[in-house]
């Protein structure tokens, strides 16, 4: 299916991260720049910023990213935000996408669909959603991995917490969230004669592609013997082929090259050797 | 503020969760609840129905809970299914409850809008669900205070680990929740006159409230003597006046005196008397 045309728009986004890494910033930074929508980041005084009304508007924001819309309103939360910005970007779905609120020419396309346009728009938009919410719970458990006792502690003063969640992790939970989202794209209905099958709803790109992409990506940074093993028994090619797909999508492919992507490091994902297993045998 | 009008529907919702436990159902639940819109629960077979794609449609799940529409789709993750039932439960706020697609006469109100009204609804609606976010993370955060290793173990297997977190989730953690929460109530514009502030967004019930409402009463459960401390210090006295309030509300009241309402027991929320730590002298 050739690309969907995306809906740009010349209004300004800020979004509001921390500097130098991609965390959970990088989630918002990948759906603005697949759709090509302009964007600079805030910086300074991170925290206080996001916690004081009087500065950022109502409601405030326990933690970034943030994201001000071109409003003057800031919405936090990856996923509220994704939610909001995923049809302004042609990333939520066919019908999703229809639900743009704010075309490039200013006018509410909404009011074009049916009721029945509407509800199946709606819906659609929050599959993609919960696809979403479902990729940033495991990003949040490989995050916990070399974290268990708390966010606030050196990884070093909980390593051998850390140790016990790992070998967990790497045998259990790692291999169910990749058997989930590769029985996702096994099952959609619309890419039933595709192969490989790299869309996780519909046939065109939506933020939970885009999710999807940079918890993989993560994950072959932080366990690379482990992914290596388990890209190999083959048992989720659908998956490797979507981070594979992503990886050259126009908007994306530009991105990735660019010094606007930030390197791996002290962040969500992180290489430590000894969390990465034992080399196994077959 | 009188009760807004609520949006009643006669189709019907079906909750797949697990019987017997609040847990994520509840929030789901209490959104239902308070709206008056029927609906009733599945609990056979749950997670082999959730993950195949053959018997409940694309795409499956990774976990419940879940929600039926009356179009036949299921959606999971709680943040999803709460933001899109939102507007038709009268629960995004007045301005995000306009976008409503389906009301009880089948007519789209979004119709009418203005693309102001559709740009303030929609991002209204989002700052709603960002604040359910971040209420469900702090859920999230108490679940892990007695599963810091793994969630397939059990408590007893993890113990030490839980006292150490359970620590510093005490001490740092948990007032800094509280206090979040507290700034969104003391900040919000539209409650400015108002003494105790006991609504989240604008001047009516929120998913965001009903949210709040049950991890508050969740931590009251878990951790009684520390929370106890923290209401007598009296720096979060909206915060615990918002969950009075939503426990009076017409919806909510009766709900919680039904036998439809679970007792905690070892679900998210779980009394470990040595996780709730020593008498502190004041």
């Amino acid at each position: 299916m050739s690309r969907p045309e995306k809906k740009q728009r010349t209004e300004h986004y800020v979004l509001y991260y921390w500097p130098g890494i991609p965390g959970r910033g990088e989630y918002v930074r990948l759906a603005l720049e697949y759709a090509g929508v302009p964007y600079t980041e805030h910086h300074a005084d991170l925290m206080p910023t996001l916690w004081d009304a009087a500065k950022i508007g109502a409601p405030p924001h326990f933690a970034p990213p943030a994201l001000q819309l071109p409003s003057g309103r800031v919405v936090s939360q990856t996923g509220a935000i994704l939610h909001l910005i995923a049809p302004r970007c042609a990333l939520a779905g066919a019908h999703g996408s229809q639900l743009n609120t704010l075309t490039a020419d200013g006018r509410a396309k909404i009011k074009d669909l049916s009721d029945a346009e509407l509800e199946r728009g709606e819906e659609e938009r929050a599959s993609v959603t919960q696809l979403v919410l479902s990729a940033l719970d495991w990003q949040t458990e490989a995050h916990d991995v070399h974290h268990p006792v708390a966010s606030a502690l050196y990884y070093e003063e909980q390593q051998a917490e850390a140790a016990r969640a790992a070998a967990l992790y790497r045998k259990d939970r790692l291999p169910r969230w990749l058997s989930h989202f590769e029985n996702v794209l096994a099952t959609n209905p619309e890419t039933a004669k595709d192969a490989p099958k790299v869309y996780l709803v519909g046939r065109q790109t939506t933020t939970a592609d885009l999710v999807l992409f940079q918890v993989l990506d993560g994950h072959l940074f932080a366990f690379p013997r482990r992914m290596a093993q388990l890209k190999e028994g083959g048992e989720y090619a659908n998956v490797f082929a979507l981070h594979e797909r992503v990886k050259g999508e126009k908007g994306i492919k530009e991105y990735l090259a660019s010094d606007r992507r930030r390197k791996y490091s002290n962040g969500i994902f992180r290489h430590y050797e000894e969390l990465d297993g034992e080399e196994e045998s077959k």
